[in-house]
């Protein structure tokens, strides 16, 4: 039961990465990239110290483009998001072998989100079934959780050391001239998982 | 970290109380009644061979009058159903000690099934958590995994061996001479957890 598991190095799906394997799944973590930037090496450099095996698929750099231009339209960056999570979505699940694909989208979460019919119709375009543990979870729950399992670093900086959409998303705005904090709310703090906790 | 999971006896509640499990929480099962039937007895014996805690939990029997009403003017049980669930929750959320909740809804289920407002506003009223490990597994991934880790049998018979919700509500509409065949649809096949596959 081999499940394709997005992966940013972050607490969500580093979350949902454990659960799978307690679940009985053999994870493989996959980090998206642009190839606009190596930032996929932070989350390359968890998966290692939590001991998953990782590999990086490149999409092509059109969809990044046509996300910014969807920012840059909408004034905030949340279709640009979901679209990227949607083009993931399907880059792995179109990848030969592949029966089972997860992310960590958490019950809370606006963006990235995939509504029940877009679930359906990528479970039926690519006949996989697509799995999210943390759906039926709320905040507290997965606080609990992480806390229990990760040392985390938190960190109120730039988001330089994660490799979700988003960095690669901004440096491209900034690319064209656009300022990413006129699209992007602020953030003040930033987490990341450094490893297991010691039990 | 104890969890009171709304326990059927089914397999998507014992699936997902053997995920809590896994997850790390001390599960206790509990599973309702209105005092009309003693069907939850089917319950407690499947929790039994799975090895669970089990406590029934009483609503009072006008909650279901209140749902036999609403199943008749409406025509169908769905909105019934959710009533009922939406009271077992809070019924549990309020004991003294609680902190965590759960049942086995999925992604599929149209009901029971809690959005996000009201799932919000559970734990806000009871301040608990509210988990429900399903809600991102598709029907293929549930069938995966229950067809690994249950014993099931499958009867195309009367609803008579579940404890759930619709066997005593159906009960209570027959009492009053309603014909439960005219609000609930027909379903050819029943299934029951037996207990644990031989691993």
């Amino acid at each position: 039961m081999k499940v394709y598991h997005l992966y940013s190095g972050g607490k969500d799906s580093s979350l949902s990465a454990w659960i799978l394997e307690r679940l009985g799944y053999e994870v493989r973590l996959v980090t998206i990239s642009f190839g606009v930037l190596d930032n996929w090496r932070f989350a390359k450099e968890t998966a290692q110290k939590l001991g998953f095996e990782h590999q990086v698929i490149y999409l092509p750099r059109e969809i990044l483009e046509t996300a910014a231009e969807m920012a840059v339209s909408d004034g905030h960056p949340n279709n640009a998001i979901g679209f990227i999570h949607e083009r993931a979505l399907e880059a792995i699940a179109s990848m030969p072998g592949v029966e089972r694909v997860s992310d960590g989208t958490r019950r809370d979460d606006r963006v990235p989100f995939l509504e029940l019919p877009k679930t359906r119709s990528l479970e039926d375009r690519f006949n996989v079934a697509y799995i999210r543990p943390l759906l039926g979870l709320g905040y507290k729950t997965i606080r609990e959780l992480t806390g229990r399992l990760f040392n985390v670093e938190i960190k109120a900086s730039e988001e330089l050391e994660k490799a979700d959409y988003e960095v690669e998303l901004r440096y491209l705005l900034r690319e064209k001239g656009i300022d990413p904090l006129r699209i992007f709310p602020k953030r003040h703090q930033q987490s990341r998982v450094l490893g297991w906790k010691d039990v």
